[in-house]
């Protein structure tokens, strides 16, 4: 008698079996729990969705292109949306992109796996913020690189230490990343850092990839430069995931043109394309030009405002126990607690007092910061940050 | 001084450089001038697609549930749509699937991807068949595993020579097949063929990969019983394209629960999930029970009569010079010429009179087949497909 095999988890590749749920992630699970107020999603607030843009965008091009609308499109995206992305990424700078310049992504996380699978080999070196984006993390680390971790201050990722580890023989294809409101320390990369880096990419002959969802969440203050506009070595990646919604997996990806067409070639073998259903309608709400003025105008002081709740509440509630920069825009607070060991600790303390935060651990390259957590403040409300901050205080116990 | 290295192409992986543009889909770029009849695509028509209710089942959910159709959601996909798939899956057996045994997809196409990313390490044979599906050859083939091609006949693939294959050392991770009007050949796999491919799957341990985009689109004839329905080993790959509408991009994928859950997690790091809005709008379409089936009585004469005009121009114009299998759904015919030499030498000559199909040497994965050629009935209206084919006997030089 032979034995009959059973197909089972056997057969999972090597690149699926190193992929795991982490024991963060389940917890959090219980963040959704309604009595919970989380501080824990990166997501943004649905009461700012512009559901009537929408509908109304739907409407039109359903009345007037079905068969557009509803066809297979073009791997790089629906060209008139293209148009208008390219228009919109060149908004901050004086350069100018064209149509064949933009390939549309399903959300920037695509953008993300597609640099991967077209620019990593196993081994290679990445460069990342540290602590750096967990999407981008988790994207990069499947295409088995070497992630090297460099840590930020109050002004971005220390170029200084990249230097030294450059000079050192670091050699990196790409260097990965978020300049404006990082996730997840809400920290903006300085004019400074940024002519620094482009001047080591120009040195040491690698990509610079700048991820900005939150970029044009600003409440105060003026753009800092964007990181290499008009710079031969610069990838953007662009979503409006946190501006319009993110339901609609619409991102974008700018760069040199060698590295676009092999995006739009894989691409073609992993999708196909975006949405053209998406991608018409997000079009028919772009095509008014200033209607995303009009939408960010309401976006920004709603953000702003629970910013300012969650940072005076934690003040008031933790004085100078807690540390933190107020950060000029985006959605989140990244807080240290000096000599309160590790905050994954406190994080089932505080689901049972009902609130929820992500331990800054969970988002650590190489230097882990068990002290830390990261705020989001984007979804609660005013009154529901100010209680979530009070149910911190009874989680850490050094409530008043 | 020093060597200013610049980043370009060198910096671009293996897996992206081995990907590159074809030849014929350079000059299928042409089939798409206004003045040629092109039966190469194999896209729907998209005078069937259902604006109307796509349009009413928006402005209901946006309406309604604004917070949930334009928020993130699920990687697995939304739960009320996965329930109606679910249902949708089982119809044409009598197995039960749940909720969680469904994971949406951003089109099939990607369903094809996360298979090859979850079970294929590189050198891993995998069976298909031959001639095969270029979307699927091209998602496999990025994940470098080596490609078994098995020949078709009149009743699909031969499983007779996959049989000696296997008894002579052959021992694939997966077979994928497309068991109803296969894309190219419009051929549909025999019961007899089906039940034997299912026991050399359990005698030799792999599993089947069922991709069924056309199943639906039967115009005559009673439903081959579904492949390994009820099989442990069986993964099934499903799709509104070519039913509802391709620009939607919603596939999704039933299989063992230890390959969903591994796909999941590959999928959270490839897009986070397919657009909500998209599953929503779907979900409101499909709320309708009786919705989808008295669409397909639509499109099922609509493709009938094409089928008819293609085959009767075809046979009235070139009458024993060509051979070909009148297929009972789907989109294509194969349709072979002998003595014609190469079918990608007339293509340009077809393309200078009108019309454009695709030459059967572009879909071989072991055995050229040359003197074959794809033609889709789909798109062009009966009298614009007997055209094309006076067109091609023009262009083959053997017009009456």
């Amino acid at each position: 008698m032979r034995t009959i095999p059973t197909p089972g988890p056997d057969l999972l590749s090597a690149r699926a079996t190193s992929a795991s749920s982490s024991v963060i992630r389940e917890l959090l699970r219980h963040a959704k729990r309604p009595d919970v107020i989380s501080m824990a999603g990166g997501i943004p607030a649905p009461e700012l969705f512009p559901a009537g843009a929408i509908a109304e965008a739907t409407a039109h091009v359903l009345a007037t292109a079905p068969g557009d609308a509803l066809q297979y499109g073009l791997t790089r995206g629906v060209p008139a949306l293209r148009d208008q992305l390219a228009a919109m990424t060149g908004l901050d700078t004086d350069e100018t992109i064209d149509t064949e310049g933009v390939v549309v992504t399903t959300g920037s996380q695509q953008g993300l796996d597609l640099l991967g699978r077209t620019l990593v080999d196993p081994g290679d070196q990445i460069v990342v913020e540290d602590p750096g984006y967990l999407g981008a993390l988790q994207a990069l680390r499947s295409y088995d690189p070497d992630l090297v971790g460099i840590p930020l201050d109050q002004d971005g990722m220390r170029t200084d230490v990249l230097e030294a580890r450059l000079d050192a023989g670091l050699r990196p294809v790409f260097c990965y990343v978020i300049p404006n409101f990082q996730n997840p320390t809400g920290v903006t990369m300085s004019a400074e850092r940024r002519r620094h880096l482009i001047e080591l990419a120009d040195r040491y002959g690698f990509l610079i990839v700048d991820d900005d969802p939150y970029g044009e969440l600003r409440f105060e203050g003026e753009p800092v430069e964007t990181l290499g506009s008009r710079h031969p070595s610069a990838i953007r990646l662009r979503t409006v995931s946190k501006t319009v919604a993110p339901g609609l997996r619409i991102g974008w990806i700018t760069g040199p043109e060698w590295l676009l067409d092999a995006i739009e070639i894989s691409k073609q073998s992993v999708d196909l394309h975006t949405s053209t259903f998406g991608q018409h309608v997000l079009s028919g709400v772009l095509s008014d030009p200033n209607w995303l003025g009009r939408h960010l105008d309401q976006l920004r002081p709603w953000y702003r405002d629970r910013r300012d709740a969650l940072c005076d509440a934690l003040s008031s509630e933790f004085g100078d126990r807690t540390r933190f920069d107020r950060p000029s825009g985006g959605m989140f607070v990244w807080a240290q607690f000096p000599g309160i060991g590790d905050t994954a600790d406190v994080l089932p303390r505080a689901l049972d007092e009902g609130m929820a935060f992500v331990p800054g651990g969970a988002f650590a390259v190489a230097e882990p910061r068990p002290e830390t957590m990261r705020l989001s403040f984007a979804t609660a409300s005013p009154d529901q940050l100010r209680e979530a901050v009070r149910r911190l205080a009874k989680a850490i116990g050094g409530a008043p």
